[in-house]
C-alpha cells in the first residue's frame, strides 16, 4: 500500500477502504507518512468528501491509535456526554449529579478550556482543594461508590486525532463534517463508555454555524457511535448566545448550583434537563424521553441533585462548603458595569466574541500554558429578545485589572447588536435526535 | 499575510491576488512555509483550478525566483523549442540545425532523459569529445557566431519550480493543467529566448492523454508567454506512437542525420518542418507559416542544415566523423529481432510502454544517478495502420545483454495491438496554435 495511491484516490473521489484508513492513520501516527502528504490527503477529503463507511473507519483507527479504556471495573452502564463546545456552558456540573443522583455512572474524562470555550476541568478546579488528577483504581472506586467521578484525562486517548488536528489546524482543513465528526467519536470511544449523549452546538459561538450543520454533524456522529456498538444520541442547542447569564469559572460554578436548586436560567434549566433525559434514556433509566426529563426535574427539585453534587465535590478533595455557600468564592478586583448605549431590543450576539472578551478578562487560556484567572469573567443580564433603555446595565464584566475590564467592554459591546424592532425568543434546544 | 488564509481562500475557489502568490512561492522556496501547508494548498489548487491570472503570477513568481538568463549578448532574436516530453522525439537535434542555418539564433538549454522520455543532452553525449558544460561567454560567442549551441541546464532556473515539482510529485498533485502549464512556463521564461514554441504531445506516451487536453494546456502556456511578453506559439503533436522509428540515443542521433538528409519518417520529417517553421515565422524569417515550411525543406534539401549540424557537433568539441559516418557509432552487444505473433494491422500503442522497454534495455535514467548505454534502444519497423504477416520482423532491441533484451522484447509486445480490421494512419501535427 502506498500514500501516494490513497492521495490519489481521494483527489478522484473514489471510497477507500478500510485497510487503507487504517494504513493511513497508522503510518501518519508512526511519523513513516510524512506531514506533506497527509496534509495534501486532508485536502482532498474536505473537498470530496468521505462515506459514511469511510468516516466510521477513519474514527475507529484513530480511536485504536492509543488506550482503549476499560470501564468494565464499574458496575452498570456508563453514560457520558459530550459538548462541541460551547460559550457558558456548565452542563456537565449539572447534568452529571442529576444523572448519578438517580443510579446512573457517569465517568468522565474531561478536559481544560481553549481559546473562546471554557473546560469544566477548570471550573471544578476553582473549589480550593479539589483534586482532577486521580488514579484509575481510585477513578473506579469512586464512580462505584458515588456514580459520578470527573478526572483530568491521563491516558493517551486517540493520539492519532491529536496529531492529525494540529495538522488540520495549520492547513485550512478544519471544516470538514466526517473529519470534525471522526476527531470528535475517536476520543468518545477510547473513553469507554456505553451510553454517550452528544451537544451539538449550532450558532455564532459555535463550529457549525447553522441548525442544518449541526443536525447533519450529530447525525453522523450517530451512527458512527451507533455503529461503533454504544448507544449514542444527540441533542442540537442554540449557540447564537451564551447558555444561561455565566462565564467564568467561578461565575459558571456558581451559576452551576443555582440550577441545582432549580433556579437556573430557563436555556440552562431545558438544557440540563434534556441531557439528563437523554442519559437516563440510553442507560435504561427511563423508558422514554418525557420520563427521563421529569426524572430529573424531580431530583433537582427534592434536593437529590445537588447533594450528589455535594458528595461528588467532596469526593475528590474540594472545599464543599463553598458548593454550600458560593459567596465563599473569591471575587475579582474589579468589577466594571456595562451599560446599554441606547433603547433597544437585544438581537444577534457574536457569542464567540462574548467569550473572546471573557478570554480578555483572564477567564480563560489563550495557549495550553496559560494560567487562568478563576474569578474573572461576565455575568450577563440580558438574553436575545429582552428590551434594554439607555442606560440599563447589560453585563457585569470581573477582571484582575480595570485595563482588563476596559478591553473586554469594548470587546464585549461590539459583540451585541440593538434592534429597534422587537427580535423573536429563540428556544434553546433545537432539535433531539 | 498568512499562508493559512491562502489556503483556505483557494479551499474556496476564491481568486488569490498577485501579492498572494508571490508571497506563497517566496515563502515556500525560502523555507518560511512548510511542505504540509504548501502541500494542502497544491491540492485545493488541483481540486479547485486556478484563473488565467492566477496562472501567469505562479509563473512570474517562479521564473524569477533563481536566475533569469540575460540573452541580449547574442545578437537578433533567440528562439527556442520545447517538447512536453515525448518517446522518440529527435527533433531538436533536426529543428536546431534548419532553424540556425537560416540565420536564427538558437541558444538551448536543455536536459537530460528520465524515466520514459529521452533528454537531447544524452543524445549529443553520444558524440565522442561533444561537451555541453559550456561557460556562459562560450555559449554566446557559439551562438552569434554560428547561431546554435545546445547546453545543460547550469545556472539556477526556477528553483521555485524545481522544489514544488519534488512536493507536487509525492502528494498526487501533478496533474492539474494550471500547475503543468507554470512549471513548463516558469523554466522557459527565466530561459531568457525571445521566442518560444512549444511542442505540446497528446495520447498514451505523453501527460496530455487527450487532444483536447493538449489543446487546452497548448493554449494556457501560449497565454503564459505572450502574458509574459514572449512570442509564444504551440504545436500539438501526436504520441499515440512514438515519433520517427527509432528510440535510444545513437539510434536517434543517427534517425536524425537521416532526416537532417531528407530521408527521415514522414512523421519526424513533418513535426521537424512545422516547428522550424513557427520558430521561423515568430523570429520573423518568415513571412507566414507556409513559407517557414518551405525554407525549412529547402534547408533540408540544399544541405545547408545538414552542415550547420556538423558545424555545430564540431565546435562543441564533438568529433563529427561520426555526422558524417553515422556507422562509425559502436553498436549494442545484443541485437534481438522481434516478430509478429500473427497477422494484422498496427493498432493503438502504449507509447509510454515503449519508452519503458527502452529503459528496460538501458537508453534511459531510472533516478538522476543511472547511467546511459548510448547504444542500447528500439529500432521499430513498424508504424500504426501498417499491415504485417505472422512472423514479420516489427522491431530490433539493442541492449548489453541477452537478459535485458529479452526482459525489454516482453514488454514491447505487451504495448503493441495487432487488429484484424485494417486501422486508420492518424497524422502527426495534430494542431497547430
Amino acid at each position: 500500500m502506498r500514500m501516494y495511491d490513497c492521495i490519489s484516490s481521494k483527489k478522484a473521489g473514489r471510497e477507500l477502504s478500510g485497510e487503507e484508513i487504517e494504513y493511513i492513520v497508522r503510518g501518519f501516527t508512526s511519523g513513516e507518512i510524512p506531514d506533506y502528504q497527509m496534509s495534501a490527503f486532508l485536502m482532498a477529503v474536505c473537498l470530496k468528501g468521505m462515506t459514511e463507511q469511510e468516516t466510521l473507519s477513519l474514527t475507529m483507527a484513530m480511536a485504536k491509535s492509543g488506550d482503549m479504556l476499560d470501564l468494565s471495573p464499574i458496575s452498570g452502564k456508563k453514560a457520558d456526554k459530550h459538548s462541541t463546545g460551547g460559550v457558558g456552558d456548565k452542563t456537565t456540573l449539572i447534568v452529571g449529579p442529576i444523572v448519578a443522583s438517580l443510579g446512573v455512572a457517569v465517568a468522565k474524562m474531561s478536559g481544560r478550556g481553549l481559546g473562546h470555550t471554557g473546560g469544566t476541568i477548570d471550573k471544578l478546579e476553582s473549589f480550593p482543594g479539589f483534586q482532577t488528577g486521580l488514579s484509575e483504581e481510585a477513578f473506579f472506586s469512586q464512580v462505584n461508590k458515588i456514580k459520578l467521578a470527573v478526572i483530568a484525562q491521563t491516558a493517551n486517548l486517540a493520539p492519532a486525532d491529536k496529531k492529525i488536528y494540529a495538522l488540520r489546524d495549520v492547513t485550512a482543513t478544519v471544516d470538514n463534517m466526517s473529519l470534525i465528526a471522526s476527531s470528535i467519536m475517536s476520543k468518545k470511544l477510547a473513553a469507554g463508555a456505553d451510553v454517550i449523549v452528544l451537544d451539538v452546538k449550532a450558532g455564532s459561538g459555535a463550529f457549525m454555524k447553522t441548525k442544518e450543520d449541526a443536525i447533519a454533524l450529530a447525525e453522523m456522529m450517530t451512527k458512527i457511535g451507533n455503529g461503533a456498538g454504544r448507544q449514542t444520541c444527540a441533542v442540537v442547542t442554540d449557540m447564537s448566545q451564551p447558555l444561561g447569564y455565566c462565564i467564568g469559572n467561578i461565575l459558571e460554578v456558581q451559576e452551576a448550583i443555582e440550577a441545582l436548586h432549580g433556579k437556573g436560567a430557563k436555556d440552562l434549566m431545558d438544557a440540563s434537563y434534556t441531557l439528563a433525559a437523554q442519559m437516563l434514556l440510553g442507560a435504561g433509566r427511563a423508558v422514554d424521553f418525557k420520563s427521563g426529563y421529569e426524572l430529573a426535574e424531580t431530583a433537582v427539585k427534592d434536593g437529590s441533585a445537588f447533594e450528589k453534587f455535594c458528595e461528588f465535590i467532596a469526593a475528590q478533595g474540594g472545599d464543599v462548603s463553598y458548593a454550600r455557600e458560593p459567596e465563599k468564592f473569591p471575587q475579582a478586583a474589579v468589577k466594571r458595569e456595562v451599560r446599554a448605549k441606547k433603547d433597544g431590543y437585544i438581537g444577534a450576539m457574536q457569542t464567540e466574541e462574548i467569550g473572546l472578551a471573557s478570554l480578555v478578562l483572564g477567564a480563560g487560556r489563550e495557549t495550553k500554558e496559560s494560567s487562568v484567572d478563576y474569578s474573572a469573567g461576565i455575568r450577563m443580564c440580558i438574553k436575545t429578545g429582552d428590551f434594554v433603555a439607555k442606560g440599563d446595565i447589560i453585563a457585569l464584566l470581573y477582571a484582575g485589572n480595570e485595563a482588563k475590564a476596559a478591553a473586554a467592554e469594548e470587546r464585549f459591546l461590539a459583540a451585541i447588536t440593538l434592534s429597534e424592532e422587537p427580535v423573536e425568543k429563540s428556544s434553546h434546544v433545537l432539535a433531539i435526535l
